[in-house]
């Protein structure tokens, strides 16, 4: 039995759960928030308890000496050295990391010479991954790579239509994001089917606050709609997803308040998607509370149901047909009136969601017998997925 | 018996057709080409005649002195006065004009107005408008919208997910292009299917140099390919089509020949799509040739197979379904491998090509008896949309 750590990175955020391997089991997890901001707030689970507490943490560094200190301070580990494992999430493994990668000195300098491809994401990553080194010098290091199960679409997906130059010098092609999701529930979806995986076409719609399909044949992406970064795709809490450039010489000769295309990105960034043209809220819990009464709430729902529509109908395409369509994270997994809305518009394929079953707190199969495609919720562990390659990987 | 010219303005062309209607009889049919360039090139069909010749023509005006010299110096009229009406294809109609509409000065100031929604071609129509005022003035013109099929797009297909304040105070939106072709073979399907327009769902295909695919239900286009600008949808000749707005910033910054946003998309707009991928051509007919042995130009190929496949699935999932898909324009009419390698891959849905109907020079229905979508290649006529145009509004 050992203690197994997964981290969980973002820009200004830090997510953890420690399993027992290879029980799988949680013995505790907890999220740091407002990393470099003031009033950082830490929170740790662990047996019935919950603990939160409030004070600043200045650096992903110093965030992990605080969740060290505390799993000594509440007893979750007796000796730091039960810890055999860390393994972290990074954003972006762009084209040298096709799979989960013990980490050495080499591996850590290519995780930051990856930042172009995710400036606010790797830094921090390559931050926790040297603090932990430094504090845990036994344990065994893995970086798991949200990039890296797209690693296996074809060349006709990852391209974009640009002068091949663009490619070829600077990198520019679909990286995807959400891969350690996509491929769990995929996974699990071949289970509920009872075929081998290799035998199966699955769609798995990662839908929360930023939100991506994949098309998985015999159990390899070969297409997903997040591209060279995860502003791509399908519309999204502030984010737009797909757009036609040509708004963007436009936007910043017209708009007085964008004046280069950094400006424009951020927007579509942090400004758009359900926030944006609702005027309410990034959270579809608002939107779906206040749609039957303001316009701007109902078309922003009715605009995020049509993107994912769309790209289930253009992922049928790619896969010429599907066993499966899965819906998983926040708004996958519990939100009925997104699912029943996008499941209405996709009758003439066979889709047949059983209304019965797409409630809320459903899991597995919510389609009806006699369904073309097998409709399932599937509740993703991207951590889950962390301590596994982390208990593979140990020596 | 009158005689009505449809005129077709690009921003260095003008194509003409000369009708007797309301016979719809082709009398003369020309093209002016390099109109501001050296060399401009005057070609000229009348019965079974053919004239070209090559000289400078400066401007639109010119060009317009030129055609209707040509017309009498070729005996194609007696009198100008036979010529009853013109009728203008304009780009971009903005929200303002929703069909075909008699010209006034009203009118022609709001075509002007317009051309920042499409720089290169609005002031090139109002150009050739009003050279024919002065010299026709007897005339009825018309001006006939590229955009004015799509105004019947719903909210959520035209609204980007903005911010809205972009759609209210700068109108970004989509509006789409081909209206007009797309219009006459959605007409032109229904009545292949023996149905009444209301009654059907009619996916078009306007695959040539620029390309667009319209989803239309009843007859109205319910969504388009192309948006705000001609830039967006499929993978074109030399267009990106749809791109994640992010590598905007990445390529201003690290690419030393591209300085701004208007760099960027004018490079997405000249230099990409099938010319940018193969660094051969943007001429379908070249990569064809090439992709046996080019690897570059078998990935543009299989690329732009992606792009349509992938739009065509996405429009199913819009219309929930089809009664049929129409291939018209250059490459849609022409081109069998495209049609060919675009249909391989839909057979899940029940779309199935009969592979000794499909073959070069074919017209009309190219699926088998059982398939659930018919699939139909109807020669493109927007000349003619705009001749009809004309006669249906002179007094």
């Amino acid at each position: 039995m050992t203690k197994t750590l997964a981290v969980n990175a973002g820009s200004s955020s830090m997510k953890w759960q420690m399993y027992e391997m290879p029980e799988e089991k949680v013995l505790a997890k907890g999220l740091i928030e407002r990393i470099g901001l003031n009033d950082s707030i830490i929170t740790v689970k662990y047996g019935d308890e919950k603990e939160e507490r409030v004070f600043d943490i200045p650096n992903h560094t110093e965030a992990v000496h605080v969740l060290l200190d505390d799993l000594k301070r509440l007893k979750i580990v007796e000796e730091f050295t039960e810890i055999t494992g860390v393994g972290h999430r990074v954003v972006a493994g762009g084209e040298i990391f096709k799979k989960s990668t013990v980490v050495t000195p080499e591996v850590l300098q290519q995780v930051k010479d990856l930042s172009a491809l995710a400036p606010l994401h790797n830094p921090a990553n390559a931050a926790g991954i040297e603090a932990f080194l430094n504090l845990l010098p036994d344990a065994t290091s893995v970086v798991v790579f949200d990039t890296a199960f797209h690693t296996t679409m074809p060349e006709k997906a990852f391209r974009y239509p640009l002068p091949k130059k663009y490619y070829t010098d600077y990198a520019v092609r679909k990286y995807g994001a959400h891969g350690t999701s996509h491929m769990f529930v995929a996974r699990e979806a071949a289970k509920l089917l009872g075929k081998p995986i290799e035998e199966t076409k699955i769609i798995t719609a990662h839908i929360g606050n930023g939100a991506s399909l994949t098309a998985v044949a015999g159990g390899k992406s070969v297409d997903t709609s997040m591209g060279f970064t995860p502003l791509a795709g399908v519309m999204m809490g502030t984010r737009t997803g797909e757009m036609d450039p040509s708004v963007f010489p436009y936007l910043i000769e017209n708009a007085p308040e964008l004046n280069d295309a950094q400006d424009v990105v951020d927007m579509m960034n942090k400004q758009s998607g359900l926030f944006g043209v609702s005027g309410i809220s990034s959270d579809m819990r608002d939107i779906l509370a206040a749609k039957a009464t303001d316009p701007d709430a109902k078309l922003a729902f009715e605009m995020y149901v049509d993107r994912i529509q769309k790209f289930i109908g253009q992922y049928l395409a790619v896969l010429n047909g599907a066993d499966a369509l899965v819906f998983t994270a926040g708004i996958g997994e519990n939100s009925q009136p997104v699912r029943e809305a996008v499941l209405a518009g996709l009758t003439w394929f066979g889709i047949e969601v059983d209304p019965e079953k797409n409630v809320f707190g459903a899991e597995g199969e919510i389609s009806k017998p006699t369904s073309r495609v097998k409709i399932y919720i599937i509740p993703t562990d991207e951590e889950l997925v962390i301590a596994r390659d982390v208990e593979a990987l140990k020596a």
